[in-house]
């Protein structure tokens, strides 16, 4: 029987307030407005992203909330004058979306829709209002996705239709994870042939970026990680060496510069912790490095340095979605479909959502790569 | 009668120790060695960056000292073996040496050859010494140049040979000012026709700004300077806009975001303020803006800033000499003198060398662009 029109009622991890863990609810779901798209969730990646909001570690943004913004899924329904996709189509929710109209998405340089709610953190529907409820109250999306339910309700600019072959338990992965890692090496920094990188946290992100790396011909990629398990996997991708900070005595950007004669080409921080940050800077050639700052920091974190670093002829920059419009996410399915690159690598753990909680436990003890929950 | 092979007695500006004033002198130049050349200044450009010197804002450097190193001047003699230049030679010194043979001299996307004293500020030539005496005290030289004295000796590395017919009174800019400011637009930002630059810091450096922002073809320019009065050189150049910060209630990053929809596609920064950095860091589009710092700050003030101001998508970057290799010099003179652009609007005062503390007085106060003293 069709559920079309109708409100669903199914499971979703809900974050009640800033610090306080996932909770499996029942919630209610109701049927998409129009242009909007209700999608039944297959799979979901635990990024760290979702969890500095769930411990409230990132300002503005309002609870309770469904986080997960890494997901794939199939259309259940469509509202009024949906064009893009029809029930059963495989779907990508896109945290960045894209109108195709405003400024931003004019311009080939930027991958920021202005209706993007990365930053405003408004948590509802571009019409101001939210699809979830829950125990009676209104739940707020994340970014415009919130993956960590079953079925979630898109804007019809949220949702990118991908090959109907596609595996939805890797493919989540290109939603978030593997699109910023890979695009920050081929994108954002533009790495090129024979060039050397440092690739600073090797969780799924960073593993992506080493994948990134290898793909645009880096002679040289040094793994860093505090996690010397890791760097097995990092190995098996592309790095060509791993060095962990706590192994060593010297400031790791020193020990990096030592490597390479004046310092990496490229280097990437993938961990979110303003430190590391500038360990990543300082690691680059004085006068013609570039590094790409990815991880999502604390709120009241800064990054402060002298200005000299850059002035000799660093560039710092950063990127969302490794710089990737959301258009051009149906065009990576095509690519992992056609064996260009490999997903496999990236992925530690599979869990059903019940088991969120255990899964972020895994994530902040670094013992895992990419988990996927399945829903 | 030749002076070649013996000791010059000549005036020169010497700064005795931090936060002194420039005090001018007779000493003593002894005779090129071997790969060093001995240079008859005959005018240099007053540059901020000597002043940060001048009062110890920089760490590391040497005193006593000889400033300047934007000058123009004639080949007195040579050490043996240099094969560049040959007395009566016109030259511009080179405060960013290229020995062409380094990893960075190889490498098309650094202009910082590994011989360079910047930054590490010995005060000395290649071998570990000094050519200028005083009231028998050996006197430091400054980037391997030295231009506010009569004479100054340089290591072949630091010397460009220009064209005969070069005006050097004019040219001496293109030693430091005008590079800088022309090749931060054209060479580190890449400024595109369209876009849209807003130029923080009207003086000589951020001038010539203005002049590579308009030669790349970008169709709104705005210079921001708390001194009204600049802004009719900055009109004449290409300014379409100017904003004095002091005039205004909101932040200037806010009125220019204001302006231009979204923010600027380029901002630089030309005063050495971190305030002013971060500024201009804000003043461009969140998702696609670039900002370059140019201006030196004061050894001890940090840059400092939320990560997600990068994040988004934007880039922040630094170089010296507008990220010109130093062999690029000669062509822009040859530039200048096919009228490709134009100096005058640069030069505000020109001064004799006795006046240099005056001058000095004059750029502090924002009342001079360029000052030129004439040895």
């Amino acid at each position: 029987m069709s559920t079309a029109g109708k409100t669903i009622e199914c499971k979703a991890a809900v974050v009640w307030g800033p610090d306080q863990p996932f909770s499996v609810e029942t919630i209610q779901v109701a049927p998409p407005k129009a242009h909007e798209v209700r999608v039944k969730i297959v799979a979901s990646g635990v990024c760290h992203t979702d969890y500095h909001i769930m411990v409230g570690a990132v300002a503005n943004v309002k609870y309770p909330l469904i986080l997960g913004h890494e997901g794939a899924g199939i259309v259940e329904s469509v509202g009024e004058g949906v064009k893009k996709v029809k029930p059963g189509d495989k779907v990508i929710p896109l945290s960045l979306p894209q109108c195709g109209e405003c400024q931003n998405c004019l311009n080939p340089k930027s991958n920021i829709c202005e209706k993007s709610d990365f930053g405003k953190f408004s948590g509802l529907m571009l019409d101001n209002t939210s699809r979830f409820t829950c125990k009676g109250k209104l739940i707020h999306n994340f970014v415009s996705t919130s993956t960590f339910t079953e079925y979630t309700v898109l804007d019809e600019i949220c949702v990118a239709k991908i090959d109907d072959n596609a595996p939805l338990d890797k493919v989540c992965l290109i939603g978030c994870a593997f699109s910023t890692g890979y695009g920050s090496a081929l994108n954002t920094a533009k790495v090129e042939p024979g060039s050397t990188c440092a690739v600073f946290g090797l969780g799924g992100v960073g593993l992506s970026g080493v994948i990134g790396c290898k793909a645009a011909g880096a002679s040289k990629i040094i793994g860093v990680d505090t996690n010397s398990n890791k760097f097995t996997a990092a190995k098996k991708l592309g790095a060509t060496e791993c060095i962990n900070p706590n192994d060593i005595k010297e400031p790791v950007h020193e020990v990096l510069t030592k490597m390479t004669g004046l310092g990496v080409d490229y280097s990437f921080e993938f961990v979110g912790d303003t430190n590391v940050m500038l360990s990543a800077l300082l690691s680059t050639n004085f006068a013609s490095g570039t590094t790409v700052i990815v991880g999502l920091a604390h709120a009241t974190a800064k990054m402060s340095f002298d200005p000299m670093v850059l002035l000799s002829g660093r560039t710092l920059k950063g990127s969302l979605l490794g710089g990737f419009k959301s258009k051009d996410i149906p065009k990576l399915v095509c690519d992992l479909m056609a064996k260009k690159f490999d997903l496999d690598g990236l992925i530690s753990h599979k869990m059903p959502l019940a088991k969120i909680n255990e899964a972020y436990d895994l994530l902040n003890k670094g013992e895992s790569l990419r988990t996927i929950l399945i829903m």
